[in-house]
């Protein structure tokens, strides 16, 4: 076997975009054979696509409208999940049983305790199971990664992420019924645009084991959830961190600082920047007679080996973890962990008071369902962006 | 009348600092006539250094061992309050009794209740009452301060100061027996280093009305008060705000980044950036059709006058609103201003909620007894560190 066949449910903003990638053969080795979409338009769109791009393709593409019913047949053996997040559990469950390799886009889903149940299925299964964190391809933060692993920085001290440039107008929000409502989508930014940096956080840091968050919704955007959020994070060696993000700043930042025991780290506009010190700035401060002082350092931009291929390398080590048993980007089991602090962050802002990690995932889910059921529909206009560029 | 005559109470770090520049004859127009400390070295330290760059002076200066005593009497006009911070408004109120005017170091004192008096005195004085808030004389926030009243930005939504960059060693909070004790000094680093910043910030974007914040004692230092603090703000219009402060990040970071309606404002490394929006973001959000669209913007450094006269600038201006009325860099009466921000701040993080500015007066400064009745008092080494370049 030296070909994947894949089948993607969900040809929204994000399928579209992986459909497009795979029928330009931008990942060696996986072809599409089926797709799945309750919309007659996206369904329409898919065969069109296909059609322009990869005509043998086209010519043999299954096209469902349940993701149900692309799993239980037996034109691919592995699934590509891009429905709303309240399904993914339950698509890649099933998946799981139907012997299918599954790559969920992010987030894993809307709370833990759903999530927990895909990863015990796809523990049971003996297949690959991916999830769609191709920020984790960003040189910066591989590099990054390394250096922490490595032990060459110290214990962390702090962390401060800014990121803010999830810049989105209100037409964004209009374009699909279910986006940005409680019963819908089940959260805002933090779920929508940020898993991203939610799983970059606890796979650089680890996870907190306190957060205080103040969510705002409908601040910026006439939607149910919120649109801006600003957390405060403890870490169980006692460091400190500050999460803000927003979709409402325009222009935003993204902007990541550290501090080790030796030294400063900024990742922004794709540098990786270290003041790096030369002793170790605990010994430094128990040591210098000087009150004023300050230790040595030296002002360096870090190499890195310049790669980030985003979805594309996603897919290529999916890919590859199913036919030569290579590294994926991110298994899929780590997805909860993102997750875990966006329920968090939620929960601290619901009760207003600090909670722990882990927290109370019943008590979680009540007040999650409490929204659900005031939760409004929206009129579907079923429009999809162009997301060339977006993550 | 064409100069001024001053009496320095506390020769202590800054007090020396300040004694010399004016002895070096950096202030046209102010004399130094009188000093007061009440320990014997410090007082033969004052007469060396008048003895070494001003010998006419030191033939003349009067040395007392109280501040009192030097207010009592009538060999200068004006005072400067040095001295730690719980005797700034008792000091300040004397001087005002005895017709003299006055600049006070910052803080304007430990907790609000006790400003209010001094105020309250000053406000009876016809006086000069002036601060020592030697920041505000810096070009790039007088010049953001310009741009933000000149009403171009908008109405702000975000502000986030990462001021970490006041980095002491232990051997700092050693030399001195009233430093960082909750009975000596009322605090640590809100109290002593950030005063400044406190200032700043509400100078520029207004008062808070809601401020969440995590004080840390010891974190960094064998101390009792904090060396480390993150504070979550809300104001009025419903902007919200990030504070982080510690003297334990080496090397730190002072980076303020302010989003306005008409863009984004970044004050670091003695530039203030603008990302300039060509159309109001709230406009954009609700008329453009693209989701993903961002308003155009350009990428601007804006030129300063360059001017940041620091202490020296602020008795400049001290002396010639004595001699001439002309304005001040900062009205002693806003000193409560920035530490009712820190009176706050603890009060959130000793109470572990939420406060609402105004807070409860009288419950801060319980709390804050609690605190000094368990202090412990530290050996007093009386070591003076040469503060030159510190604010």
């Amino acid at each position: 076997m030296n070909e994947v066949s894949l089948g993607i449910i969900g040809i929204g903003n994000m399928g579209t975009n992986h459909l497009r990638s795979i029928l330009e053969k931008k990942v060696p080795g996986l072809k599409v054979t089926a797709v799945a979409d309750r919309k007659e338009s996206r369904r329409a769109e898919a065969r069109k696509i296909a059609q322009e791009l990869d005509a043998e393709t086209a010519a043999s593409l299954k096209v469902y409208e349940e993701g149900k019913d692309l799993i239980e047949k037996d034109d691919c053996e592995a699934i590509l999940i891009a429905v709303p997040h309240y399904q993914h559990p339950e698509l890649s469950i099933l998946g799981f049983e139907h012997g299918k390799h599954v790559l969920c886009e992010k987030p894993a889903g809307v709370y833990t305790k759903q999530v927990r149940e895909m990863n015990e299925a796809a523990e049971k299964s003996d297949k690959t199971f991916a999830i769609m964190f191709n920020q984790r391809t960003n040189c910066v933060y591989r590099k990054l990664h390394e250096m922490i692993n490595s032990g060459e920085l110290g214990a962390m001290k702090r962390v401060n992420w800014i990121i803010t440039d999830w810049y989105r107008t209100q037409s964004y929000y209009d374009a699909a019924g279910w986006k940005a409502t409680w019963d819908g989508e089940g959260g805002g930014v933090l779920l929508n645009q940020c898993p991203h940096q939610l799983d970059l956080l606890q796979w650089l840091c680890g996870m907190p084991t306190k957060v205080r968050a103040f969510c705002h919704e409908a601040k910026w955007h006439d939607i149910e959830v919120e649109d801006d959020v600003t957390a405060y994070l403890e870490f169980e060696n006692g460091a400190t961190g500050v999460f803000v993000t927003t979709t409402g700043d325009a222009p935003g930042t993204n902007r990541l600082e550290l501090t080790f025991e030796m030294g400063k780290i900024v990742c922004e506009n794709g540098k990786l920047m270290f003041d790096k010190l030369k002793v170790n700035e605990r010994e430094f401060c128990k040591t210098s007679q000087n009150g004023f002082a300050k230790p040595e350092m030296e002002h360096i931009e870090i190499e890195t080996d310049g790669s980030n291929e985003q979805h594309v390398g996603v897919f290529k080590a999916f890919t590859d973890h199913i036919l030569n048993g290579g590294p994926l980007i991110a298994e899929g089991k780590e997805g909860i962990n993102g997750l875990t602090l966006s329920n968090a962050m939620y929960l601290s802002s619901w009760l207003d008071k600090t909670v722990d990690i882990p927290f109370d995932e019943d008590l979680f889910l009540q007040e999650l369902d409490k929204r659900r059921k005031l939760s409004k529909k929206k009129e579907d206009k079923g429009i999809v962006f162009d997301t060339k560029g977006t993550y």
